[in-house]
């Protein structure tokens, strides 16, 4: 195995080298993401209307969109020190068995009992609902990572964790909602009775397999009906994003000591809390003209709102009782077939990276499953890492790209966030095996009912 | 949180740290581990008639009782170096939540998508095996991490990989299965229809669930009757042991740039490849008398060889196909409860391990599963890390050390080996959520029926 001297096959950095603050993208933004509008008044949500849905805290994260840098609190560094700093991967295996002259280097989020980067996020948010005082926090999840990682985060910090679970998940994956109950969650398959917009959304669709909008919508009736509850979200918001920012702060502290400088960044894409994460501190350099990178966004191709949606306010949520933003959108009653596997299901994306993206910053591109899973087993078998079905999407173009290199013979330098591991996936990779996977690409009609339900006003379209 | 200020919560070598050498703790004992004998002359077994069974380099490895040191090649350290060293981790958080003055510390092996410690031996073992020219191999997994753990080996070293996995494990744990085929093994339960000794076991009992002693005679029987094969096996045997010795060298050297020097060290034992693998470098200073340390050896109360088992000559198989081994056991013939959760299901244990026990050289207790699982849900929510339950008797006999020194005011250093990782597990913890988790403890009679199957010849007892 031919290896550089100097860099090893994982990099760690100490754990004295963590962040000790997070780095807010949107400071160094010209155009702005779009304000959060109240759906009645069509005026941008003020604090103290976020307030109610929000911690106080997390409000101010969400709505400051001009300080570059944000302490992250002593308490929550103690307990990232449990997983992080994550090591900074050099694919030598994988960069051998592609012949490829590319250089490809990952940042591995998967080594903590969540499985995925969604711990980073889960920890802040638990914490400040702890400051303030709450009993507890309500949530919906998909795929299964980000409910895992907040019931851990609850169980840290002694909260009430209250998990909405989309059906078809649900039903696909008990043992992620046994690893919630062993972190004391209590985890409710959505759309459920236990609310007036699950009872209303089963009436009018008894066999819905849920979405993660309805989820949402359940998650925030309840944090809002429930004295010393707040809701809380795992992707998609400017806090979100913010949080994840560890990741990529980590990845240019480790590349700059490894004296790399990467030209492709690639990130899986579903609500964009990791891609956000992993390239904002690159993205802050190219915004204030100081480097220049590539930024790739992979999103699955049965639910593409980069690559097929709307750049239009929208409902965050399918029972219509959060705010309006201004994203890339396929439509709030938009569902990706079930036989879509693993998370990146959102029907929208991140406002912070739907204004980037629109702005020509950074690309975006769409794989079909079956392709994905191709990538997924090629990398496990190679580098060891069995990857989650949301990694491998970013996984299949950094293979892709890498080949590219082969034709052109530029050694470029790839990196790509590993978001998480495939443990509690291998009901999609039995599909996978058996030749039973599809590819579910939604047609244009399907597209377009999703489209009908985004809300008319004057200038958005 | 109170810390140390040189000791992370992470302690990581560099990958330039990797041992280069294993170590061979036979060398050190004055009273060597027993030979293996051949059942039909009752003589010792000689390296040429098992040549036919294992790896000729294994072959040595296994009968070498007198070299301390043997060098690690280079092609196995580039594999180690995907997921090695692990890290050494000081449990802050639950020293603080126990309210101990005792420090301790785990060696965490479940950071590698095999989920534990065996896939040091697998990588190893593979290596002999494709170095000999060989097409492929066969082994037998009970709770699946060690047939996981084969199977990424042999998919690093593109060899053909046949895993008989015991029956009960097979149904209860599809996942396991799904991830072994993602690494192109095939999997097949075990008694099976495949060997004459399968059908022989399934004639007799058509309802077995069935056990390590009779997936090994099936996995014996492929190996030695296909060209171009030879077993494996992932625990009980030297060469095992041996390749394990990297957990406690790794550990050794992690204490020493530390500054610590443990007390008490606390490994779960089925076959002894973990513990056996942790103490190694330990009891060799104990062997050299350069230094003590108390060991203790933890097994589920549902499978005692240690401690209710005998010190005989047995066979290593249900189909006793295999040579004899001296070794504290309950009989081939003994099968744990099926409601026994996770691994540590053989009915041996290491032939070095029970003479270090023998020699009073070492402790040996057993637990229940309630109390271990009661411990590894306590460890999870503190900790962060979801432990398997085979780890989970070492963490239970670790909390019960640690809260002992809160009585006495002693500030003991406790390290102890944390295996592996739950999440092909949950089934388990289920059960254990749902309150219908049993202690299936054996009965006298119950081992009664074990012991009537050991072979009787003179000196035998």
């Amino acid at each position: 195995m031919k290896t550089e001297a100097n860099i090893p096959y994982k990099f760690y950095l100490e754990e004295s080298e963590l962040p000790t603050a997070w780095y807010n993208v949107r400071a160094d933004m010209k155009n702005k993401p779009a304000p959060l509008l109240n759906p009645g008044t069509l005026k941008p949500m003020t604090a103290k209307e976020l307030d109610g849905v929000f911690c106080d805290e997390l409000v101010q994260q969400e709505l400051d969109d001009t300080t570059a840098y944000i302490p992250i609190p002593d308490e929550i560094r103690e307990y990232y020190r449990m997983y992080r700093p994550s090591p900074l991967c050099r694919a030598y295996r994988l960069e051998e068995a592609l012949g490829t002259p590319a250089k490809i280097y990952y940042k591995f989020e998967g080594n903590n009992t969540s499985g995925s980067h969604k711990l980073n996020s889960a920890i802040a948010q638990a914490y400040y609902a702890k400051k303030q005082g709450l009993k507890g926090v309500t949530t919906e999840t998909g795929a299964g990572q980000w409910g895992t990682a907040l019931s851990m985060a609850c169980s840290y910090f002694g909260l009430d964790c209250k998990v909405y679970m989309v059906k078809v998940s649900y039903e696909q994956k008990p043992f992620r909602r046994e690893v919630m109950r062993t972190y004391g969650a209590s985890v409710t398959p959505s759309p459920s009775m236990t609310t007036n917009v699950g009872r209303k959304i089963l009436a009018e669709h008894p066999d819905t397999t849920g979405s993660l909008g309805c989820a949402i919508s359940e998650a925030v009736e309840v944090a809002t009906s429930t004295p010393g509850y707040r809701y809380v979200l795992g992707s998609v918001l400017n806090q979100v994003l913010l949080h994840q920012s560890v990741i990529g702060l980590e990845t240019k502290t480790a590349l700059d000591k490894l004296g790399v400088k990467p030209d492709i960044i690639i990130g899986c894409a579903g609500g964009g809390s990791n891609l956000g994460g992993l390239i904002s501190p690159f993205m802050g350099e190219k915004l204030r003209g100081e480097a220049d990178y590539r930024f790739i966004a992979v999103e699955p191709a049965s639910c593409p709102s980069f690559t097929r949606g709307k750049f239009v306010y929208d409902f965050c949520d399918t029972g219509m009782v959060c705010p309006l933003a201004k994203m890339y959108t396929l439509g709030s009653g938009f569902i990706p077939s079930p036989n879509h596997a693993g998370g990146l299901r959102y029907h929208g994306m991140s406002s912070i990276l739907s204004q980037l993206y629109h702005d020509g910053l950074m690309e975006a591109t769409s794989v079909e499953q079956t392709s994905v899973f191709e990538a997924a087993e090629q990398f496990a078998r190679i580098e060891g890492i069995l990857p989650a079905p949301e990694s491998s999407h970013a996984i299949r173009v950094a293979i892709d790209e890498a080949l590219k290199r082969k034709e052109t013979g530029e050694a470029k330098t790839i990196v790509f966030g590993l978001t998480g591991t495939g443990y509690f996936d291998m009901v999609a990779y039995e599909k996978f095996h058996d030749g039973k996977m599809t590819d579910c690409i939604p047609t244009d009609a399907d597209l377009q009912k999703g489209f009908d339900g985004i809300p008319h006003f004057p200038g958005n379209e």
